[in-house]
């Protein structure tokens, strides 16, 4: 009931129609993903994900991970299952070569982290968090630090970890304490960090924290945070493990869900002060730190999806094996499996559409990171880079609100057995509930959509994804037959809602920001249903391309386009009708705060 | 941060301006229910509900229900507070005074349930079930039944219990295995029922079970099955307790949620046959059975209300205290309460109108259910019945979907504290989620409202209400100001679009039903949103009256007109958009099983 295979056949699809892994496979740096690559990583990857990974979910569920004397202890078997995941190279996928990478492409990595996580969640934080580290070093790391922290980071040897939370620290990053005082070539660090995300374990031999912390003569709030490097353990200029350094963990916190994932409590600097060394220049660590989110926030809508599918899978088997009731099509009063009735069907298809859509964005994201670090032409990268930059937000918000809501679903296709913890269903809505709020709540992730990436080009970047998504109108009219007509029937309004939308944001934005904040998260919301309709729209268009020219497996392309008309009746029909939410900030902030 | 205190303010206007308890309190056999009772009552329920439910509901949670030497042990404090509960005189509320209830209307007494739901919901569901219990008994038991049993029912001092479910019927009762075999008078029980909900513990001196079960000659399906009480302890002629009868509870189900309420699995008969009397006539029992279910499925339903409430009290209290950033409206850097930000509010928001649509929803149902039972004129009666059983199915199943998605937003404000499960904001998304699935799950009650309620009159009872929506518009359009306009552009298109549908549902309803029951669940959730947004317009006109002339509390009227506008800008204005999803049942149908 709680397998998990992963599913190649859409991932395959979404990375060549919808990411164009083909056309990024051909940049250069990038040559390394030939098709036979691409298929042998996913397949292998599959097989480590669906034997390895996935049957300790639930143990890592129930044992959750336990803090003994200091030693944070994981799950029975996590500590096997990683060191097979290392022994594979499966850590160093998506790294550069010069530092013991593999220089695969993110598009392709990411179907990879993917699975990861809907295999175990729990087990796939470390990697997740560990690649925000590798990042933050490899930009902006000396190269003495390079050469010594990132090829075992990379090999997965050693584990990375994102230190930024205080208890009056979270959302607001400018109002953390922790103290680095200078001590010759590095620094003491001095202070305590929460929600520390494997921040201990005994999985790796040794730990590499990045520490936001503020230097003595520091200026307040954002402007005076600096990333320092402190390890677990000391590292000799040989690459060996020196003493023990001064930063432990002294509780972990008791979650609703992820519970095989440690969430520490750090101490730095009980005994005299952690060593730490600066990583970029002092009170530069804000855009080191974006540096290590930007991708992060990447990976945690990922896990929305990854979690989605998780349920979608495990929803459909138990639909698949529950016999109850008469369905309103059966011809015979035979057991029938509730799979067939209407109302089930309708639930499964939604999760089925949804995830598909959320997964098309997040892997057609990967890509245009892949453009905006290796295409030959600098505009090229650069207008990548803008799609980046707007998308990211929409991709951890839209993805991870739906990642809870899909794994609802699947726990209501149970019926009363989706209560029972036995059953699993119910692990993977307490799993997926953390990821609209770590990594920046959704509510942060939509001012940063509206605040930021909107008002900062004036809109740009929005108007350039508007009118690629105009362009496919023409395609979408040429092309026959009721399913195109019904998605471009749900496309063209969606789009043109967020198009009025976009101008409204931008120019209320400027006027009057309280009102265009109000109205932030179900702008965020429309610009994720229609840009997943949009990349849907093209999959649809594909599907019936290879249907007509007898390409490829002919009933994965029929279900397709149904799938992607079901999205275009049932979630891009509504987003239109965001609009007035969207505008109606002046509601939102008439309310008289008292009555509340 | 877990405190709850009774909305009086609004559960007052809830009742006067919605359900009308004013008219209610006018007709015969509800006399009691002044204005000063009224109040009276609600007021001191809130007390126990705030004072003494309210701060067991995490014990609950934490130390649950357990089973121990077939004995079932409540969490400390428990019995206590149901001994209050008792003494009080809280349970006889609705129940007719001829056996010994206090005979005040079903919209008072709702308003008390939800206090005990949004307090301690785990502890609400004893007297939950007992409800049903009792109205099948007053409805189908025989006089000697009712002497023997329901004043102590009533009274609370015995508790009641239904039992329907076994493992291989859950939706499908009709597969149910448990025998009965007549034995002079009475009849002996055998077999095993599952998820029943304190179906033993420590509260109570006796139990009564209602179960249901199947006669050796019987036909098969539900044409087959009758209902019979079965005491824990036998009753003697004079009232008082004989011997253990043959059922006992062989264990207790680990649930994601609701850990305070032991879900029982009961096995009757295994020393020879529980002792079991028969309610109503053979081969009757779902009859009577839907007695239980059709009140039960209106408490369920507002238990969505009732931990939408708990959820949005914690969430505003955490928003006043936690200080985090700097708001955009911030005129100075000084210690800003997150209930500042823009977003946050929206959320606060959304929680709000959603929980006060659902309230006044239930009300009004339960309001009706008065009128339905009491009013001297048999068609009025009717068609109030005709009203109650077309809404049944929409309270329980848009109110509790919303709970789930409300008490998730509620998690949502508190960031990364949420996901802690000491801050408490989790449990009430862990409660939350078993609305949707018991009483019949959600899907099923789209399949009752449009495959039973629009069909077997032909939309008549859909109509009417649709009628009087319309008949709302005139005095909207007369009243003033923008709110109300907002209000009305939201609630137009909305009826609209309900009769648009429901036209719709009934001409496929009877030329392709399968077509019709896939979109059901959407058409459910047209049916919520509009009729919601049709009292809450009322309740918008009624504010405005009363701040015109100058009666009762200016800034909760005032609270409630910005709060319906927002309630139209963000939910009403997003029910037309279903349309697509309600008649694209012919999208759901084809697509191919085996490619799931």
């Amino acid at each position: 009931m709680t397998d998990y295979a992963a599913p190649l056949a859409d991932m395959r699809f979404a990375l060549s129609e919808i990411a164009g892994i083909g056309e990024i496979a051909g940049l250069p740096g990038c040559e390394q993903a030939t098709s036979d690559v691409v298929d042998a990583v996913l397949e292998e990857a599959g097989k480590l994900a669906g034997d390895i990974l996935a049957p300790l979910n639930r143990t890592g569920d129930r044992q959750a991970s336990r803090l003994e004397n200091g030693i944070v202890r994981t799950p029975d078997g996590f500590k096997e299952a990683y060191a097979k995941y290392v022994e594979g190279g499966w850590n160093a996928l998506p790294f550069p070569a010069e530092h013991g990478g593999q220089d695969l492409p993110m598009a392709l990595s990411t179907a990879v982290l993917e699975m990861w996580n809907s295999a175990n969640m729990g087990f796939a934080l470390c990697p997740l968090l560990n690649v925000g580290a590798v990042e933050a070093l490899a930009a902006h790391g000396t190269k003495e630090q390079q050469r010594l922290y990132l090829p075992r980071l990379i090999s997965g040897e050693w584990t990375g970890t994102m230190n930024l939370t205080e208890p009056q620290a979270g959302s607001d990053v400018g109002a953390l304490r922790t103290r680095a005082v200078r001590d010759g070539d590095s620094y003491r660090i001095t202070g305590q960090k929460i929600f520390i995300t494997y921040g201990e374990h005994d999985m790796a031999e040794n730990i590499v924290h990045l520490v936001l912390a503020r230097l003595p003569d520091a200026p307040p709030g954002t402007r005076g945070i600096s990333l320092f490097l402190v390890p677990k353990f000391m590292v000799n200029a040989d690459g060996g493990l020196g003493p023990r350094n001064d930063v432990r963990c002294v509780s972990l916190e008791h979650k609703l869900g992820i519970h095989a994932s440690p969430t520490c409590v750090l101490a730095y600097g009980d005994n005299g002060g952690a060593q730490g060394f600066l990583i970029g220049e002092e009170n530069r660590g804000m855009e080191c730190m974006f540096t290590m989110m930007n991708n992060a926030r990447l990976n945690v809508g990922l896990q929305g999806v990854a979690i989605a599918e998780r349920a979608y899978q495990q929803a459909r088997a138990f639909a698949r094996q529950r016999v109850q009731g008469r369905p309103v099509t059966a011809k015979d009063a035979g057991n029938h499996p509730i799979i067939e009735h209407p109302d089930v069907r309708r639930m499964l298809l939604q999760m089925r559409a949804q995830t598909e859509a959320m997964r098309a964005l997040a892997y057609y994201t990967a890509g245009a990171i892949d453009r905006a670090r290796h295409h030959p032409d600098a505009e090229t990268r650069a207008a990548h880079q803008r799609r980046v930059d707007l998308l990211i937000p929409v991709v951890k918000a839209w993805s991870t609100d739906a990642g809870v809501e899909i794994a609802s679903i699947g726990m209501q296709v149970h019926g009363g057995m989706g209560f029972i913890e036995e059953t699993g269903a119910a692990q993977h809505l307490r799993d997926a509930r953390i990821a609209p709020i770590y990594e920046g709540t959704n509510g942060i992730q939509a001012n940063d959509l509206v605040g930021r990436k909107l008002l900062r080009d004036k809109g740009m970047a929005a108007k350039e994804l508007i009118a690629e998504m105009r362009a496919l109108d023409a395609p979408l009219a040429r092309a026959k037959g009721d399913d195109i007509a019904a998605i471009r029937k749900g496309l063209a309004p969606g789009v043109d809602a967020l198009a009025a939308a976009t101008d409204w944001m931008v120019a209320q934005g400027a006027a009057d920001p309280p009102r265009a904040l109000a109205g932030a998260a179900p702008y965020l919301r429309l610009a994720g249903a229609v840009t997943g309709g949009w990349l849907m729209a093209q999959g649809a268009l594909a599907a019936q391309r290879h249907l007509a020219e007898r390409v490829g497996d002919a009933r994965f392309h029929e279900a397709k386009l149904v799938t992607v008309r079901f999205y275009a009746e049932h979630i891009l029909a509504t987003a239109p009708a965001l609009l007035p939410a969207i505008t109606g900030g002046a509601t939102v902030m008439s309310f008289d705060l008292e009555q509340f």
